[in-house]
């Protein structure tokens, strides 16, 4: 299978086995500033250096996740940090572009949520969320072992939730969302607002934040324990909808590790409170960064068997 | 069909015809505070009434809404509100006491959404969310035109998702749930903190704010706006995460009319800000108080036709 990867920061590619492995990789910088035609050829030069490989006429499928908003239904991606696509028909441009094969679009945390059910974290799961949990926040839905991702695509988008209506507002509109309190950015954000400095020459992002709060340090634990608790009332709040058992958090933020999933372990239980909600578990990712790929790929492999979904679990998780 | 609505105050069963109508009822108070035996007198008394019509030998199924928590699959209730009935194999004594006839459990909240599905205000939908705002908040899902009850027959359950993480307890052990601002006496305590008083020899019901409301008192305005706030957070919520289109909400506080339902309009479109949330829109339910009964019919329905759902839609709303 062929698979991409489209963020703001790179586009990714890989060649698939169908038991998850990558064979192939291509990576390019997103042009993100520039226009349509130059964003275009960027991802012809992805896709050709998988193109160049001997493995490339056993590519059936291709799949395509991608930074949103998506419309999976239309094919279309509007990425709110790539503006020089808008309402662009990506799936009729990968499929022009390899050959006529078929092409599936999904967004990035649907994606990630089908990396993590075929061969990831979330591989024994029914009802799961998949949380990406980074610049921004966003999530995938397995329901009763399906992935479950909306007539456009969109569904499991739990970082703009909100669970603090009376907060200032969101970059979305709404106020007290997820992401104002939990990405990493946000996270930064309310240490810095807290007293917390970053190390003398290094930049304040969360991952300096997670370092100062495994040292104890009282703005950096508070950040990160603000960040946990809207989390955790946001999977509480998919557990009390859809009786999920699972969550998973990937993303550069879940790379914090202790820091990040302690408070959100103890805040879950302060919110999943009925009886039916309370056996929700929290996993870190299995897949780290190729959960996109991986993913997109699980997307392709569902086009080539001809069902939606779900696909034979792969038994050990085959990348990190 | 033969329904059976249980609830803390009464016992409600019906006849059903295949196309919604209701043909014959029994109605018994809910003996809510005897022990288990004097419960089961009762709901065979209900069903006794039923039996007693020369319309019984059509019965095929026996559906059974109730109050929660329900465990579907296990075919036991354990309602709050009902202490004597705890883990009560409500499904094999219905089935026993009809003869042996087919019996579907199912929660009230997700029996409302089957009735209002079936036959009432979300005929035409395929992602909805029905929502019964009363002396509690609970909801029942629509999926892809399937509706959605969970593994344990409570998914749905949007009363105790947290809206307001920093608020103060609720009953249920979390802070800030919908069901603290936005159920019948939330909205009266609301009313009575702000200043508000009940007309004289009137009681302190949401009812009663409602009225006060409908005549420009501030205090019971806000009230309202209170609980919309809260019901719309909810609603957005729900639409990020599952991309519904429809929310309908029913329930004795829903019968408040324009006063709850201008401020829940306006408040949603605060809340569901991304572009495959903003086209969800609130309607009030079409079923009334028959909404349980008719969608536990529609669940014995489903047992009658071997399939969990959809069924055929009704054309028009026949109850009220």
């Amino acid at each position: 299978m062929a698979a991409l990867d489209v963020g703001g920061t790179k586009i990714a590619g890989a060649l698939i086995a169908p038991d998850g492995r990558i064979l192939k990789r291509a990576l390019r910088p997103t042009p993100a500033k520039e226009d349509e035609t130059v964003l275009l050829a960027t991802l012809a030069e992805v896709l050709g250096e998988l193109q160049s490989t001997p493995l490339w006429p056993e590519v059936r499928a291709v799949g395509v996740g991608s930074t949103g908003p998506v419309d999976a239904a239309a094919g279309t991606v509007s990425p709110v940090n790539i503006p020089g696509w808008r309402s662009f028909p990506i799936t009729k441009e990968v499929g022009r572009l390899s050959g006529g094969l078929p092409v599936r679009l999904v967004g990035d945390a649907v994606a990630m949520a089908m990396g993590e059910h075929w061969c990831g974290a979330a591989r024994e799961a029914s009802n799961a969320l998949c949380m990406v949990v980074s610049t921004g926040v966003g999530g995938g839905l397995l329901i009763d072992g399906r992935i479950h991702s909306g007539p456009t695509g969109n569904a499991g988008h739990i970082g703009h939730i909100s669970v603090e209506i009376s907060e200032t507002l969101c970059v979305c509109g709404a106020r007290g969302c997820i992401e104002q309190a939990a990405s990493g950015p946000a996270i930064t954000r309310t240490a810095l607002a807290l007293g917390w400095k970053p190390p003398q020459g290094e930049e304040a992002t969360a991952q300096a934040v997670a370092t100062s709060a495994r040292q104890r340090n009282k703005a950096a634990i508070a950040a990160f324990d603000r960040a946990a608790r809207a989390l955790a009332a946001g999977v509480a709040a998919t557990a009390h909808l859809l009786e999920i058992n699972l969550a998973i958090i990937g993303g550069g933020v879940a790379e914090a590790g202790a820091v990040l999933f302690e408070p959100l372990r103890a805040h879950l239980q302060e919110y999943a409170t009925l009886p039916f909600a309370t056996p929700c578990q929290i996993r870190p990712a299995a897949l780290s960064r190729d959960a996109g790929l991986v993913g997109a790929a699980a997307a392709a492999l569902a086009i080539d068997q001809e069902r939606p979904w779900p696909l034979s679990p792969v038994r050990e998780a085959v990348t990190r």
